[in-house]
Order: structure tokens, then sequence, then C-alpha cells
């Protein structure tokens, strides 16, 4: 597939098929579309796993007037909606710290409160007893570890046995409009070959055995995808694009501060789903 | 100018006009291309401050057999050219700490040894006698300060009074396969909105009263450069390429690696070029 | 003096003598101390110079139930007392930003609103035509820069003419009670081998040619002086404390969070200070 | 015990008792200790577990002079003969990134090479055939995840079936000369409590199945060590040096330097252990 995008959203075909269920709604200045691939089939003519996709789209990340209170309710709510109601989660950033736009997911691990440790009594007298055990790892990439991802995350679910996992990536798009300010849930876990990081193996319940919700943000457009885009039905000078076969991106020059919002954004929705007994406030007084 | 850059080198029309005058040499995997825009006529039309630009284009920053010794001796004998024999220097490395791509002055400031400061009688004991007055100094950008670089570095020269201004930036190329692997001296300062920072004002002899060598790599091709080399004659679609009139840029993915080898070694060129008296492995040692 | 410390509410003799005028406030979880040092020989003998020295002392920074905006409105008052009511600021962050300890000034200038050069026009059209014209820097250190702080200072004070000059650092207190949770303000400006990174040159009215605002918070205090305070009269055992001459320094192992917490709390309230027709909200949310 | 230490070098009564041996040798600027606790009733005597335990003694880690090349081959030696000669190696870099004393075991993971995801083809193609594989990984803390450490590398053990694990941590000394110029590396992993982080569960060959090396550095001395050490019999007034409980410690003012010092000559000193097979100079071309 040459006009390569990780969001549901933007797969050519979505909308049309009967094997495609596609609802949008308005929240103030929330967008929200959900997206149902509902067989085998459809998934395969598409491009993506069957499953729900749920996307929610915002203004831009660098907006001041944005409400972010507001859109981590949202956010939180609909991530709430793919989880058991029981059980631990295991939260899961994934991404290489030292590559700017890949390093959404372990940035969001320092606003997500983990939990799962603090001692019953302990909470018990701070008026916590219905916080929800959570864990949270950023297990860094194959290239760094020489262990895949997946590896890391089956050993885990082994041993912590969580009853839901949640994998947060950063993601490549196709429209450079969607940058920072389009947010992807889904209950299909992690495709391979996705993500700025291209993850060589996915992240999915066939493997890790419990539900892997997906939570990302577009960070990037690859260069090619742009240029295919562009340039329709011409033929595209590859040395132009992907010099010596590199592979080059687009991103605003603010990627640094669009990292740092976005992850903060998806940290504090995390735990509004995860700690839906709490508010925001609360939740925020936590974090900080 | 619609395919921007601030490269002499890929200026439409050097090369071509009886103003210019072009040499261009080998050095093993070394290129270096010497141009002079002779006169002001010239320079206006091409779009380039009179003077001389010496490029030089090496392998790929990220290739593991690049012999780094030989590339940074070369370009300190280039830069070396440029400067005064006699006086203090002051190096300045422009551009924003917290946009990695415009990283590339201050994270280079790192790299190159401050000696103004050392007593006499201490560098006497130790052999370095013949270390020469060198002050370095990152002085943000005007978003983070509230004040031109020009004003702080036309204030600095008045009182430190050195005999030339070193400024290190990161540029803005046609050619994606630049990034990274090409260097840029001139003697003819900052233009006023070249670099990736898109500095407001320029610094040149003229500001600032001393001369103002100019050294850059660049580290981004602006999506919209892109899309008109690509698209050539046809009209573009601007909401594709420049959402909501942002500034998109391409860049690699490993735009952190890129910014901080480019630093390393245009840090250790200027070593080598104002402090001419000592070897590599001597400059070496007293930077780590 | 082997019992050192920067905050002139430790220092021996304070608040016995006839030439010092000391008055000390409640408010909520705060301690307000203000020390007047009336004249040159007090000044000798108490080893501080003679001026105002406000201390704010609160509960650790640590607390989660510090009330940090009120505290931040107090400081803020404090230091506008302290400001001329027309003119520029030019705001100096102290330290190296690469060792944790000496890094409070450059990090609380993330914090502080640099509004010098924006232009009348926008700030008409956003209802912000109050906003006092600041100017923010951090100079890095002589060992990075070869050149003295004050010397950068007194550059851009002939520049840009500010009415002010407020110098943020960060201070070696005698007391382990006192780190991240004291704020010194002072209208004396930094004196010569004073703070974490022992400055070898003072920054004061006398040399910059304006008033000096010094701010500073204490991160560390030298291990020589915990062993005078624990040991009195005993004689210490140098090699033990200090072994090979080095300066070895007792802080909290949370040094990094300490850091962070106090830059923001610094910045925020210098912000108050200068933009005191602003309420906190609104300061906050273009600080953001 | 009151004079906390996690070296075994400087537990009182080391070198004294017939269940202990000791051995010294010099080798040019460094002093190598071996000592051996042979039996548990000594261990519990000494309050460290019964093994072995080398200690390497060097200059300063701020001495320019310091010939680390020849410091990191000596490490390696000791190292590789507590290692299995064959099977899978994995590496746990202990600690908190956000910590700055605490952070030596993640930075060191930046410089030891990960090699268990490399194809054998790809690997015999570059001459790299007898590269041993090894994977590395940084947990993070249990305040951070919410897992012990011991979990999560018992978990990674069973799935990824290494011969042994290197565990990499931050030490607590004694003695202020220590820190960053001692090395000690033992057979008996991580006992509870240890190192800066004072990690609350252990990780030794009887949790995680396989052998554990531990390899630490002291970054710190405890302030009430220190005291104690200063004081003798005499009381301590605990308010002075552990206000309000908090845990103080003494440290280099220049720790980041330390930290990031000791960081590469652990990581290469692992890497020459683990890669025997290649000399010094290939392996840190492979690296950087």
């Amino acid at each position: 597939m040459q006009l390569r995008t990780d969001l549901a959203i933007e797969s050519t075909g979505i909308g049309e098929g009967h094997g495609i269920e596609r609802e949008e709604i308005r929240k103030g200045n929330l967008t929200i579309t959900r997206i149902k691939i509902k067989d085998e089939d459809t998934a395969k003519v598409i491009g993506k796993s069957a499953g729900d996709y749920i996307t929610i789209e915002s203004l831009p990340i660098t907006d001041h007037f944005r409400d972010v209170q507001e859109e981590i309710e949202v956010i939180g709510r609909e991530i709430g909606k793919l989880l058991p109601t029981k059980g631990e989660i295991l939260v899961v950033g994934l991404g290489n710290t030292e590559i700017t736009p890949d390093a959404l997911g372990p940035q969001s691990m320092k606003y997500i409160l983990a939990t799962r440790h603090i001692k019953r009594e302990l909470v018990h007298t701070a008026g916590l007893e219905k916080l929800r055990a959570v864990s949270v790892i950023a297990p860094g990439v194959l290239g760094q570890t020489g262990i895949e991802v997946s590896e890391i995350v089956t050993s885990l679910v082994k041993s912590i046995q969580p009853s839901a996992v949640i994998v947060i990536d950063a993601l490549a798009a196709r429209e450079l409009s969607r940058l920072g300010c389009t947010i992807q849930i889904s209950d299909t876990g992690i495709s391979p070959g996705s993500g700025v990081g291209n993850r060589r193996k996915g992240i999915s319940q066939e493997q890790v055995g419990v539900p892997v919700i997906a939570i990302g943000v577009p960070t990037v457009v690859e260069a090619m995808t742009l240029a295919y885009d562009l340039l329709g039905e011409q033929e595209i000078d590859r040395e132009k694009v992907a010099p010596r076969g590199s592979g080059m991106i687009v991103t605003p020059r603010e990627i640094d501060l669009l990292i740092e919002r976005a992850a903060k954004l998806v940290g504090m929705a995390v735990n509004c789903a995860v700690q839906s007994e709490y508010d925001f406030d609360t939740l925020s007084a936590l974090v900080s």
C-alpha cells in the first residue's frame, strides 16, 4: 500500500462497503468517528484488522484555546468503553525515547498513575481505596533491547495477569493536518509494521492472551506518502523523496512540543478511563 | 523564492553567470565546492549575499565507515582560512534547544573549548600556552528571550572585542539527500529569515562590526519546497502541504542522532580551526 | 567563614545587633522574615551586603498539600515591592544546566514570559496591552562560555536599558531542612563566591548600573558546613568530608524534582511580580 | 546497621574473620581486592550475602589522565570470570532516570550492545559471527511501574532463558573518596534495600533461577552515614541530618558528570566481558 496510514479513518474504502459500520458525532470542538470493521474479508480488503476504531479529532495541539480537560474526559470515556470492568490493567508505552517523533509511548508513561504496588492499607487511609491496580512499562525498542516488545509484554502478562493491556504508540498518518490533533483508539491491538517505529511484530490478544486496547496519535506523515498523495498517478523520483532508501518523514517543526502535549493528553485520558471512580481534578493532583 | 534553500550550492543559477566563480575538488570521500559570489548585482539575482561559500559534502552521517577525524580536519582547515590570524574569537550557537531540528547551534557549544577565562599562568603550566582565547555563547531564540540574537551578539562584541565571530546554525536545504552530510561555511554571516528557525534578523559584519563566519548543516527540507520540487509547474494544494499555514518540515526519522553527530562534527572542526597549534587528539582529550 | 550559607536568615549574628532590623510575619503555611542590614559596618561583621533580605519559608517542596498558587502570589508581591514601577525588566538565570543542583536559574527561564519582542499591535489585539516588556537570558557559566556572567549582563544592560535586573540562582544553605522550601529575595544583587556554582564575580547595581534584585532557593548544604555544624569545636577530618579537596554537597535524593518544582515556583512568581496587571490564571495560561 | 554501605570492602569486620578470604593486587593505577565470604554464618555477621566480591579502585572519575581503556579491560576481565562460558546474557539496568544519582543503571544501557535480535546471516556477512546474544533492559523502578523489578526480571528470564543475568545499579558507600572511582562486581545478585534507590526486593539466583552478577558504582554516601562516621559514639541531632525523616545524600557537585562517565565505563566493561572475542576498539566502534 503506497499511501501508508495507521489510521482506519484514512484507509481507502472505509465508509463504502457493507462490511463496515461508520458513525460520526460532534461534541463541541471534537468530532468522534466510530468505525467497525465487521469481518475478516472486509479487513483484508481495507488492510486493517477487524474490530472497533474510535477516532477523536480536535483542534491543533498548539491551539491555546483548546479545552484540554473536556477532551481528556471524552477520550477517557471512549477508552473506558473498551476496557473490562474488573481486574488489573497493564499499560505499555511503545517507542524509542531517543527518536523524538517516536517517543509518544514512553513520554506518556510519566503521566500514568502506577498503583499496583500501593499497599491496601495506605490506600485505605488516604481515601483512595477505589484505585484500580495499574502497572506501567516502557519496554524500549528491539534495536535497543534485543527483545521483541511482544515477547516482553507476553511475559509480563503471564506474571501479572491483567484483565487487559493498553498499548500507546506514535502513528504515521496520511494527512499532515491530523498530526497531533487526532487520537485513534481501537480494540485490535498493534499491527506488525505499524507506528512511527515500524515495530516488526504486532501485539494482539492472540499473542498475549488478554484484550489489547491500542491508543495512538499520528506524529508524522511518511515523505513517500505525501509524495504519492501530491503526484497521484505520476511517477515519483524516489531518490528525491527517499535518498539512498532512507525513511524521511514530514512533521511540524515543533515536534518536541507536539509529543509533550500529546503524551500528557493520552496519559491523563488513560487515568480517567481506568480510574473512573475519580474525577479529573483528583487524578491531576495525584499525577503532578 | 519558492524552492527555499539556505545552501548557496543549491541556489538556482549558481555556476552559470560571470559574477560567480566556482571550483570543485575531491578529497577521499569528501567533495569541496568553493563558490564566490563576486558582486552585489549577482548576489541580488541569486538571492544570497556576496562572499565566499565553501560546501563540504560527505557520506551520510549515519554511515559507520565515515572517517570523522579526516572530515573534521578538512572542515577545520576551511574554517581556518576565513579567520583572522590574531585576536579572540566569539562563537555563537544559534537555535532553540527545545526544537530538535533547530538545536544544532546550542548542541555544538558543548564541544567547543571556551578558553578566554583560563588564566595565563595556568595555561603555561599545562603546556597549553598557545591556546587562542575563545568565548562561546548559546543566546537562545527571540521567542524565549525577547531579545534579537543580533542585539546580544553586538553587545558582546563591543564588550569582548573579538577579531571575528563564528555563528553556527541549522539550515534548510532543497534536497533531502544533503541532510546531515553537507556543511556550508561562508564569510557572509547569517541572512535574515535563514535557518530552520527563520531568524528574523541577520548577523553580519555590517551589524556587529567584525567579520562573521557562518557555519551551517542542513537538518530539514521545508515540506513546501519538496512539494514544489516534485510538482514543477503544477499547482500545489496548500492545505495538503501546509495545513492551516503551518510550517511542516521533512527530516530523517533519526533527527536526534543527526543533530548529535553534526554538533560534534562542527564543534570539533571549530576547535581545529581556532586552535590550529594543536592536533586533533590533543583537542579531543581537552573536550571530553 | 566556616559555616557557609547564602541565606541572610542563617547568618550568625542576624537579629542581635543594632545595625539590623528584623520582622517576622506568618501567612497561612508561610513565614515571611524581613531583614534589613542597615549600614556597611554591620554588613562587614555579618558577611553579607547591606540591603533588604526577604525570606519566605514554606512547606517542603515534595508536600502534595502545599498550596503553590498562594505561595507564588505572596512571593510575587514581595518581589514586586523591590521593582521599579516603570521600565523594562531583564531576568537572568544563573547556573549550569549540566549540574543538576546548579540548574535552578536556567530551568526557571522556561516559565518566565519574554514579552519585549511582542509587537505593540499584536499585544493590543489580544487584550494584553498592559504586558510589561521583559527579556530573559540564561547566559551559562564561566567554564562553559569563557565570559564572566557579570560581563554579559553589563553588556546587555547597556544595550537594552532595563530599569532593573532580576537574577535567579541556586543557593547553598546551612540547614538541610531549608532545601527547596525557602526562598530569599534581596535588593543587594549577587555576591562574589555565592551560589551552588560559586560564581567568581558578583552582579550588583554598582557593576551593571541599574538595581539588581536577587532571587534564590537553597538546593544544597556544603558537606563541610554540615560537618562543622555537627562537630562544633571538634577538629574535622578533612579527607573524610572533602576527599582530595573536592566540593561535596548534601542534597535530597530527589534533587531533580526539587529543581523542577522550585524553577516553576520562582518563574511564576517573577511573572506575577512583573505583570502585576494580570492575575495568576491568565499568566499560567500564557506560560503553558 | 548505622554505617550503611553497599560495598563489601567497607563492611566492618571484613578481613578479620576466618570465614573470609581476602586478596589485594595492584595493576598500574588500579587496586583490585577480591573478598570471598565463605559461609552463611559469616555472611550474617558481616551483613552481606555469601559469595565473591571484586572491588576495583581507580583514580577519581574527573581525572583527565585516567586511562579509561585499560580500566575498562581490567573490569571486563573480572566480570568475565563470573560469567558462564555459554548461553545468552540478559543485562538489567536498575534505577530511576529521573533521579540523577540513581540513574547509573539505565544510563549504562546506552553503551551496551544488544545483539540477540541480529539475524545470524547479517552477522555472518559483517564478520561478526562470534557476537554473543545479549539482551538489555531498563525496567524502571517500582514507584513508576507498579511492578517489582525482580518480577519483571523473573518473567523475562523464563521467556528468554539466558544463562546468566547481569544487574547494574548505583550504590551507597561509606566513604566519600570512593564515589565514582570504585567498582564492585559480585556473584551474589542484589540484596533487598541496597542501592541508591533502596530497592525493596533483591534479585538473586534463588529468585530468577540463573546466576545473577551484580555490578555497582557508589554514587552517594547517605548523610546519616557521614554523620555517624564523623561523630563516632556521640549522639546525632537527627533533625539536622535527616529533617522530617528525609533521605539526604552526600555527593559531588558534578554528580551528572560522574553518572555519565561511570555509565560509559560500566557499559563498555560489560561489552568487553560478554563479547570477549572482540577487542576494545571493535566494540567501541560498534557502540558509537
